[in-house]
């Protein structure tokens, strides 16, 4: 049978996530172009490397050439000063959404964050596409690029998957990742339903693996068919060990953003 | 121990779905009131064989009597002229619910159908009872049948279990079915789950086994105890191979009426 | 200013109703083509009569060719016998949306009604689009022609505004008017807002005036503009002088469709 | 790995559900003080017996010394007189939250139950935390803890699970708990879930297991990380055999609080 | 017109809203029973004074004797010690509804309070009927008595009609009152609106003025047809020129309980 | 009395809402300190003209220097290449943001659009702040300040209020503004309210005057005390005969974004 993809765009392709999806969707693609800002390791004869920056936005096009679906895992991965979010996630996303629109992409499944929605609270009852509350700047340019889906699909048909990953680790790290935890297998199950699903249109789905506590209500994106197989569980009593119990009264606690909520601003001194 | 009910009487007995049924409600009822315009083949024992139309009111009343349940699974299963809809679908299904009224049934079960919501979109998020879209006469006349059914609820206390059938069929024919498919096994649960639940009064389920794209919510219907065993899964490499890729942008693809939506009306000339 | 519509069919045009938007439509239509089965007094220079059944399809197709709108008020208004509810409300209907097809008419007005829904409890707090719950097969009629109603618009491009009416007479009779009063100009009010709301679609409408006591919440037709400038109030005093209070524990008390829930069936001896 | 609490204060642990916890908490607390009118047997070393009446607030005050938990299962377990159900229910609960405030306990697990809305209906898709509809004096004393437990979170910080419980025996006993049992293993599962959960607030969760009928959505506990293991199925055979099918028509079948809804006033001379 | 009512029982008669109520329930009912711990000053012809305790289970019985509607306002009317609540808001409401299932009382309106769900936030968007999130012992006591008198209807068939009132006073006395204010006559109304709705059933209504800031959607109580007349806006510039603007990160500017929210248990020393 | 404020930043100044706000913001700040990339005309004495463009960060910071409220209305206020919707929308209002954060600002008000959600159709029911839908790149700026805005109220303190403005126009200028006119003083309603509001916390708003048509609930934002008092109606007969009925069939007549929906992308040749 023929894959259903001639081929795809991984950006960030020599990340964490990217280098678990340069070997998660080889079934659906004849053929990958793995982008980052560094050159990744072990290029595959079915793989082509392209290095450069996302706010290149000739060398997004050129990368885009002749793929037919795009997995957009590049960018600033967590909270960075304004100018770096600026450029990596928002100019670099709106050169990737410019790059599937010249070169006809039919899908693009984009890296969107728990972090759209970290001032969520936990008890809340969510669902996996509620409403922005980003705890971030990081999380602000992820609603950013989550519009910009929704306005490519609606007026020029591309659809898009935006994932809210929440935590994507080898394993749980700390108590929050006992209920947050995506594991990489399930990541690339999740990208690889909405590279598949029947339709697709333009979809924010949440991101977590089968773990025990589940506060967000993923049934919104049924449509897609993302059924996760693992689970925090075998990790819980070394993460419980290791790890004191949070403060109930702190904010950090209560969010789904976790310790988001108490970073202050990225430009003020001493800030990360 | 007793079976729930002595007689119930199936229409449709001789179609697709009515032929399973005669199977799978055995363990249901001491006996058996099979229905259908044409004779069944192998009528058992515990059955007894009537061959009637559905427009035929004195018939239908006749079927009935001594019965403490139907299951109503009779009329045009597909897109018809107008006439032949109004005869079988809304004619006989009054008959049916008539009948029911002047012999005591207490509980109906009808084969109502996807196309009675047939325009609503994949990534709509719906519940199994959500209000009618039909996306056929065949669909209106299934709403009109929902309309009926709460009726005889609410103002003479019989109570009805109305599944929305997806599409039932020995295994997945198509894409579409690699999330549409209602196994037979899973339809005879289905069934069976209205005849015994705790309490039906009015009740509007979805009919899909536990494929893994799930554009349905079907946790309304949870006080009926239906827990699907099946999926498309098995399936998927086979279908997949026979047939390409849906068109993203065409309507059928987007909507859970699927090709429905393409055609035109029945009445039309070179219409089916 | 030139008329939005050139030829309006009004459908039981001599009855109460009709006979209101004889006068109330002429605003919106250079001509009026009145239709029932009784023949209308007083005609007008700019009306045309016609004669006829609903159930004569010929002669519906006949009266709305070169209607651009059609305005159906005809059918039974009241419980009637089946067989008078399938011919004059489900069948009739049918043949109102096929005239409309094969004419290109771009809107119809269809005269749905309270008893769609009347088991809806007055405290429930529900929309004016709430789901079927039909009190009568005067009332499942009313579903049947909603859900026709969404099939050609979705299919056939058709706008169509269904108005639930509540009690649209000359003033309020009894108690239950107090809040289901629809004044006739109102009426006239809300049937021409559906005719020429910037976007009408599907849409289910609520038919009350302004009264104190609002058991719907019509807001989700806001986008038809309709705004009711009556009000029982004025006889108020002059109702429950001549009227009881009702019976707070009787359902008739408790739910919108009033005594509608106490009829028997129809066909049933010594049903009206 | 040490364990989540030091002390956990239980009530009614002599009764059937204490009896259960007193062996199921181990795994979280060093030590445990068990309370109850009368003295539980079998008393071991980690714990400590301590016999008071609920409505005796210094002895609440002196049971909860040094606990940094409560499990709050006493008070009166059914319908009672109005005097009983103040004296235990709700003046002992009120103990109960003035102890765990005065001795900063941080997490309250309480013992509310279905009756606290039991006069909801089976078909009505209700979630695990609906607003209060009660069926008995008994379920009115539950809203009333439910409703000081939220106090004491918004206002004090004290966390507190309300638990609904349905029906915890040792096995379902007819056939409304083939719907509405909750297993002793679940039940403490449920009880450890709101003592372990990363952030508890003040949750109210259904308390069910995992029983093929599912009148309702426990999805807004989600954040508590209960998972049920058990089912009724294996009781099925047994209790249908034993029990008749109930009346379709009677209310007691139609709504989640089973027979408490026909009981009449705790004090009318011949009532329980 | 004869009247609605025979005899209204108004509790807490003496009170600020007691003596509002003397005068604005003149025109439903031929006599009333005004009902307070003091007597109160000019009795009318109409009126017969009882002097009582609502903690006196026998005179509030004796009280309600040929009544058929209540109208309870009394037992204290802000946070008190936990005594307080229990024996006046607690056991003296509990008195009321034995008083009127004894007397066969047709309706019952009690006055609740916005304190019922004081943590709500200002910006929240809820109903008037919102769940319980009480911010005071006064505040529970308020759920107690709802959850009361939904069960008093459900078993018993007494109507009830909760009013959360916000703040009745003559005007506006702070900013806050600005959006919370009712004024005395359209608190009347409400009360009278809940006596003469054509449906009561259990029904918990909002109790504002028609104020510009409207932070609660009173639409769930449209069936008992409460039109306020009056704003607060005259009282506008007065009031902002003796008040300063409230410090806007204070949770008592945030949440529709006000200052509530700010006092610690009634209880600890020092505390009101 | 005292002005609520003591200086307020109006950005945009001399644009059309800006020119209306220096006139309507007079009653609520002792000075204004106008700002827009050209001068305005006749700066009258409690005036401060600052002339810079928004892309500059510092001039911004100097500009909120001393103000305590800040009413954005600069930038691209409509379909712009991407390169100015950049510069003018997103790093411009980030600056906003920024000096609101450096001096201590406490409440900003947001020219957002209905552009945020132009794609949402006329007859959803949608609230005032329905999630993004954009339909332009404008659009896309305006929700990706709505995000930052919630970040700034949620982790800085900063409270806003994002008014999703229809069409502010002198008069309706064609058959969609019917629906979607915000007069100037409307606007100025709006906005005052936005800065009066006893709290504003990170609120999204509907900006339409009381027109008859009403697509969106804007109860959402009950709680900031909006009061329309214009209605397009006295212009509706001159609209009417100015401009034809608008296509039914065509999507721009279906969604609230009208004619925007039908724009290419900006940035492609022939494209505004």
């Amino acid at each position: 049978m023929s894959k259903p993809f001639k081929k795809i765009l991984i950006t960030g392709a020599a990340g964490r996530l990217g280098t678990e999806l340069r070997r998660g969707l080889v079934p659906l693609a004849e053929s990958l172009v793995i982008a980052d800002k560094v050159a990744c390791e072990d290029v595959q004869p079915h793989e082509e490397m392209k290095v450069f920056d996302l706010a290149d936005e000739a060398a997004v096009m050129a990368a885009a050439e002749g793929c037919d679906a795009i997995v957009h895992m590049g960018g600033a991965p967590f909270e960075r000063p304004w100018q770096d979010v600026l450029d990596s996630n928002i100019r670099g996303s709106y050169h990737i959404y410019e790059a599937a629109r010249a070169h006809g992409v039919r899908r693009v499944v984009y890296a969107s964050s728990v972090h759209a929605i970290g001032y969520r609270r936990l008890d809340e009852g969510m669902r996996g596409d509620a409403p922005p509350r980003p705890d971030s700047l990081y999380g602000v340019s992820k609603c950013f690029v989550e519009a910009l889906a929704s306005l490519y699909w609606d007026k020029f048909g591309i659809e898009s998957g935006c994932i809210r990953i929440f935590s994507s680790f080898p394993e749980p790290a700390d108590r929050r990742m006992l209920w947050s935890w995506l594991s990489f297998d399930d990541m690339v199950r999740l990208v690889s339903s909405c590279l598949t699903a029947p339709h697709l249109g333009f979809t924010i789905a949440a991101g977590m693996s089968d773990n025990k506590v589940k506060p967000v209500d993923m049934s919104n994106a049924g449509h897609i068919g993302y059924a996760p197989q693992d689970s925090s569980e075998p990790y819980r009593e070394k993460v419980e060990a290791a790890h004191p119990i949070s403060d109930p009264k702190a904010l950090s606690t209560q969010v789904i953003g976790g310790y988001f909520v108490d970073m202050g601003h990225p430009d003020d001194e001493g800030e990360p």
